[in-house]
């Protein structure tokens, strides 16, 4: 056994090798534990995917629950392989004009950043992810796919090839924006905010002037969700610093889960004040919130300044739930748009006023504050321009929402044929009973449906 | 892309350069990837307070699902915000006379710590949440909230710089308490007996002599709170060596490993045997049970003593909880007393017994064992002591408890307006009915309530 | 406070010069860092078990939701206690003919490699959980405790001595399995069809030759688990190089990330156009099939040909679900003969045609693929052959299933005398009725189940 560890270590050193002079120096140790801790972080953005698919899916109706589980799967699958494909090249090929990438397609000539594009992957496909919560409970499924590939595939890796690479534009400007979120949060919120106008209202969400409320169906999954999020957020930022920085590092991770508490402190103690009760949902979108505003920031803000940051981005939430709900009535079941777009525009912001290098509230004027409203403004407008140019080409072709019966009826029938729960067993005896009805089983089932329910075929 | 990747590893690099020489040597290396594994600990450590909200959720009833929720989302975020401004400082300033620390409020001075901040912030989160299992479905979450406070704020740093400080008293008598049997774990539960002892039994729990079950709503949420425990715990106790240390590190993983494992098997067995059936709950709580008592020990023992340990705590955990709540009557709905308290005792005793390098077993004598009595009475009666008197006094000012009608009615509509669980979508067909109704979406709900429920908005 | 953390690393360091000089050398800092990423992938490996727990309970009745999570939190506790005192032993101990290892029972000298052991450890019991959901539902919990003792104390450590050690016949023949799609998920997948065929298709499962549905009962849950089960696939593939290898650790995720996402995507499309809409069940353990198809090439394939495996596996996952399902009528409930045996079968024999240093497909020729060939057929017959003959003996002794009365009942009632939800405060609004009938809670219930349900104790 002995033997065979090290021989089995001295394969993998062997295989090290290649990459640094057989006895290791400092400097490729350095580069082992860098490497392997961005490889850890992108597990951790990885398993976000996780916090967004019980956040959705706990925050809406059980009668939509698998259809939104699929949103979430597919969006991680295709978005890996399709930034695999064309997304990593446009956004950190050779620029072309600081405009977008040119080369890189499929990782070519790509080999040493391998470990690159596995963090970056994860995080584009959480910029699309956050699309899928908005628009539950009425999009197609195919309709969000072709939107996903777009995001992943085109959209978001020009904004990120303008931020994140030193020839893009707003990144020559000066603009700051360390784990994204403008370039993460804000592009998905926007694809969101586009995605929303064109779809229209779930039914039954508003009746002339009245809101009327569309209740999650299971907010302890949707609280789970919440603190993977939180978890995998450490990860997300923690992991941009590129290295197992000894300074960087635990002071990012210390900012995130500052600026995190202040957020549900503040959404906790500013909805009893408001509402005169503790809004639990609020409350757990309020960590979203607050984790969403120190994105951008977490690596030159002070600690204190994260707290300062996550208690404003509680209020910040809170009011813009509010607005974009009972105001400008977009119908957002998850309230994405107001924790990822207005959240991460605060953050942007915040980066002007609080950075410890840069920021107006440390005596450096109002320069970068005017840079990051200029980055913002930059990327709204591209990202609505292009996401509404594609939406609007597709419905051409076809209608992107599911019929008004489909939708009465739940999209896990309509588009699945299927449910997510089947608690009968929980309430009655007789269980010999759950071998029959609409199941959600494997295969047969299906076979079951193509026979039983015609209608249901036609979608 | 691969000048990209270059100079943001140099830029990197170059923050790392603040910490170590420009060319990294093996010391500044070996402190990059202790730190860095640190950081991972703590994430992990951050994660049980996910497996807390599961399990305190799943092992409670419906109706006080959302509450517990918030508790334990405001326990971690009070906790972290608190411990940053005053607990670190009391736990780990300059010592004194080995009673309390005087110095590093919002860490100033500690810069080169906030690594060590996060770790320890997430732990002394961890001993607060013990306790809002235990005060579960009565307790009103803004006495909790101050409870939250002055145990993350003063009584848990206070116990911590008596153990873990090379100054504080119990650790230069030889007190050992390797991750925190006693510190976090005892110190949680006994929080939790003063609380309980303060708040009485749940409504419906003891009527005369009888002894009444309130079965939680979700066990499966709470097994899966349990092993997401079970994940974090390594991170608590494998990252309290403060090092990557390549002996100690999986030494102490696979203590938790088997610890854990071995109070699973004794407790299924033992339920077995006393009860003609495996319990499924106590069997989740006897991984818990096996974990706690580890805790103290886990770098210290053997392999075969941690089995023997965690088999040991299995039982103890069983008859515990029997003897709580059936003799002593305490009503603890998820058997936080028994699983932290008891299990706490019996881990710290343990090093006194299996110990290789001090316990009784390995022909070292009494003395060990000694040190450890004297370390857990002396924190009972600090902790017991100062929950006590600052409960007595918050009773002076208000009733720490909701009202009988709100506790019936359940404290999620009472304290939240709102339900957890909206699940008429899986059994009716109509599902426009979801749009009326007590719902549990975002803030036109709490609008609506505020008009409807002028009852609940007194409270 | 920085005295005290100053000497907590000096401690630390100390114990770590054990291991290393006292300076630390960049070879003895490689070795830290190598056993840390291994200590993290395995703690990423026993988090798979909360998924698999999970995926099992979600995709099962939820009268028999307690008895699954008992069986997966007794895999991981009965697994990782047998394999350190006989199974590491019998797995990589020295070797006895190529056949079996025949040292190093209870890790006697291998204290160096306790780390190794833990990686081990932890993949053992994933081999034996696997069957845990074949069978669920009707298998005696006592029956399945035994068939995972002799599976992790025995069978499995003979495949993996043939396989992963040096000397192993099938290691010396050239079988490449770099993590397992044989070794781990074949094995554990053949146990589940011996174990399947003795006890039969569940009760209403197959009324003559109609197969009738039984849905699982809480897909979210399900799905949270295929989740965490991919979140630690990348330990399990990651941790596989037994070191922080630059080059290879990153190459293994991205293939396990690009595999996994095409499972999904192609059983998604061929779902859609099988059965003319996306089955969200398949596409679910689509991930799973194109995970287990990575798992033996991950290290070895290009980043296209780990998409390419993961496309074919979700379209041989489709057909093999219906297959055992409706043709060969195994009975088995989570899909996971169809998942991780006839994967791993593609898996395993996909290493002979796309690996870039012996695949057919990069101009190698069939020998590798032989080779593969021989493995599987001889893993198929030693596991079936010992499994059939273990159970073959144990039914002479007992029924390995529970009665049909119990089976009707739920093994819930029957095997725990419990319940899994308890959702009446959920849809009444007098929750003191909550406090009476089956409950879940602690200890008082079984006391008075003793009394009040004798059918059930006879069992």
């Amino acid at each position: 056994m002995k033997k065979k560890v090290l021989s089995m270590l001295t394969a993998s050193f062997f295989l090290s090798s290649v990459a640094f002079a057989e006895t290791p120096s400092a400097e490729s140790v350095q580069n082992s534990i860098d490497i392997t801790w961005v490889m850890i972080a992108a597990l951790l953005v990885f398993f976000m995917h996780a916090g967004f698919a019980m956040v959705e899916s706990g925050f809406t109706r059980s009668k939509n629950a698998l259809n939104i589980l699929m949103k979430n799967f597919l969006t991680i699958s295709l978005g890996s392989i399709l930034y695999f494909i064309v997304g990593y090249a446009l956004m950190f090929g050779s620029s072309g004009g600081g405009f977008i990438g040119t080369d890189g397609f499929m990782l070519s000539g790509q080999s040493d950043n391998i470990w690159f594009y596995v963090f970056q992957a994860v995080f584009a496909a959480t910029c699309a992810t956050i699309i899928s919560g908005a628009v539950a409970e009425r999009m197609k499924l195919g309709s969000y796919m072709l939107l996903t590939i777009v995001m992943t595939g085109f959209i978001y890796p020009v904004v990120g090839h303008w931020i994140w690479t030193e020839d893009g534009w707003l990144s020559q400007l000066g603009f700051s924006d360390f784990a994204g979120s403008t370039v993460v949060h804000l592009t998905g919120a926007l694809g969101a905010v586009a995605a929303v106008s064109f779809l229209g209202a779930r039914i039954g969400k508003y009746s002339g002037d009245k809101v009327n409320v569309i209740p999650g169906h299971n907010i302890p999954l949707g609280a789970l969700g919440v603190l993977i999020l939180w978890f995998g957020w450490f990860g997300f930022n923690g992991g941009s610093s590129l290295a197992a920085d000894p300074e960087s590092v635990p002071h990012i991770i210390a900012t995130t889960l500052l600026a995190g508490s202040a957020g549900v402190v503040s959404t906790a103690l500013y909805t009893q004040f408001r509402y005169k009760r503790i809004d639990a949902s609020l409350t757990l979108n309020g960590a979203l919130g607050g984790l969403v505003g120190i994105t951008a920031g977490c690596a030159e803000v002070s600690l204190a300044g994260a707290i300062i940051i996550g208690l404003i981005a509680g209020v910040i939430l809170t009011e813009a739930v509010q607005f974009i709900d009972r105001t400008i009535k977009l119908d957002d079941p998850v309230g994405a748009i107001a924790v990822h777009g207005v959240c991460g525009i605060w953050g942007t912001l915040a980066v002007g006023l609080f950075s410890t290098s840069s920021g107006l509230f440390y005596g450096n004027g109002f320069e970068q504050l005017g840079i990051q409203l200029i980055g913002i403004l930059a990327v709204i407008a591209w990202t609505l321009g292009t996401t509404s140019i594609f939406l609007l080409i597709l419905t051409r072709f076809s209608s992107i929402r599911v019929s008004r019966e489909e939708e009465i009826q739940g999209l896990d029938f309509a588009e699945h044929g299927s449910s997510a729960y089947e608690l009968r067993d929980t309430f009655l005896s007789d269980n010999a009973q759950t071998s029959v009805g609409i199941g959600n089983g494997l295969v047969e089932r299906l076979n079951n449906l193509n026979h039983s329910s015609p209608k249901a075929k036609e979608s």
